[in-house]
């Protein structure tokens, strides 16, 4: 199994890392990671800029290639210029910090694994509940373990699935759960500071408003300290809004103009 | 009616000026849109690095806030700090490019529209569907009619309106549908060029591999002319996925792990 392993924490950091090396025991690695940090940059590409890749070595050896760029560029130029032959999966984390509820849009590492499904590849994003998570090895065994299960179920082309690791030692760990994205989103603040020159700036912060309770949302399951592995899909159709909708008959909008 | 505009395209764009006119005449407007062009930054936020806002001036007037980040930045401040009052309606665009299928993920239109829809804001993303284009003022009137739809119609909190108008006169505009996002999506190819200093890097390009058939989808309905409106939501989970995988007893994993 030939398995492309990705983050967007940077190619220095400490779950790509072990993600690697657990990986390595069940297929052929290959890393491709954003030479920077590349925390909350979504789904963004590289276009208007060329991308660079560079050899990484860690502990004296070939690690894997460093893009200057956001996560799914890696993703992207990976599996198109860098890997020989595609990878049967990608895996991408593991990330510090949970990508549950809303941070599932702002994050970097889910969007690796998104890129991978687009290009109809299976693939796992992999997270740990805690943006100071020292021990990856537990999240390491888990993306593991389900490396093997999705390559042998039939995944559908175009789903990922994000996975996300309570940061409590292994026993404490509750079991895994099969879950929904969450509805908890943030209560943004910006603080607003002056610098030296006497010019404002403004730096967002806020807290997580907890609005899931029921068992069966990422965010909860975490909280009651599940493993949680949330199918998630790049179809954004609201078919319920849109079956709503067809009663606006929104074509007469254009009609009226037109006569 | 107050209606926050923003873009992606940068305050400066010509797309940004004809929206902003147009609402005008139907609201209350302010402008809040990123300093510098956004196109493809996705849902990225800027949380590493502070903000600074200036003001923007066209025509020797104030024309808006001007935001060195995103396009979901420009949303998130525009609406918590720069606005005195939330606004009942948040546009984005109009962009110079289609934002249909697989476009929709890259989109930074489309995100702005996406962070309103969070934080339960109506709202509309608008693009015409040439990078080239020139005249935006028929846009700007399907901007103002579907602004007028939408705030007396009942959208539900969280779903945002992604609407593409082909770029062709207003009379060969074939009407307005209500469309689904496509399956399109993109043959990605890096070209490989060398600097002065005979180091590589990659340019992405690439052709958009045409999936859409049926004319209830975005890509589709835009070739055959037609105004497309697609109602989008940020829940990401695939539902019919989650129902196949209760059968998978993803729960067992770990019990294995443990006992």
């Amino acid at each position: 199994m030939r398995i492309l392993v990705c983050n967007d924490d940077g190619i220095d950091s400490p779950g790509i890392y072990t993600l690697a090396e657990s990986l390595k025991e069940i297929g052929e690695v290959t890393v491709v990671a954003p030479l920077k940090e590349q925390s909350a940059v979504g789904h963004a590409i590289t276009m208007h800029y060329p991308l660079r890749v560079t050899k990484h070595f860690k502990n004296g050896s070939f690690f894997g290639h460093a893009v200057d760029g956001t996560p799914a560029d890696c993703v992207k130029i990976g599996i198109r210029n860098l890997m020989k032959d595609p990878p049967d999966l990608v895996v991408s984390g593991i990330n510090h910090g949970s990508n549950t509820a809303i941070n599932i849009i702002y994050s970097g590492t889910v969007s690796a694994a998104r890129e991978a499904a687009i290009m109809d590849i299976p693939s796992i994003a992999i997270s740990v509940t805690n943006h100071a998570v020292t021990d990856f090895n537990f999240a390491g065994k888990v993306a593991k373990l389900l490396a093997k299960e999705i390559t042998g179920k039939d995944i559908p082309l175009g789903t990922l699935l994000n996975v996300n690791v309570p940061d409590v030692p292994e026993n404490k760990i509750a079991g895994i759960l099969l879950t929904k994205q969450g509805k908890s989103k943030w209560d943004d603040i910006y603080e607003r500071r002056q610098d030296p020159y006497g010019k404002d700036y403004y730096w967002l912060t806020g807290n997580l408003l907890e609005m899931d309770k029921e068992i069966e949302l990422d965010e909860a399951a975490i909280k009651r300290n599940y493993v949680s592995v949330t199918p998630i899909h790049f179809d954004l159709t609201d078919y319920e809004t849109y079956n709503k909708m067809k009663k606006w008959n929104i074509e007469h909008l254009l009609n009226g103009k037109k006569d």
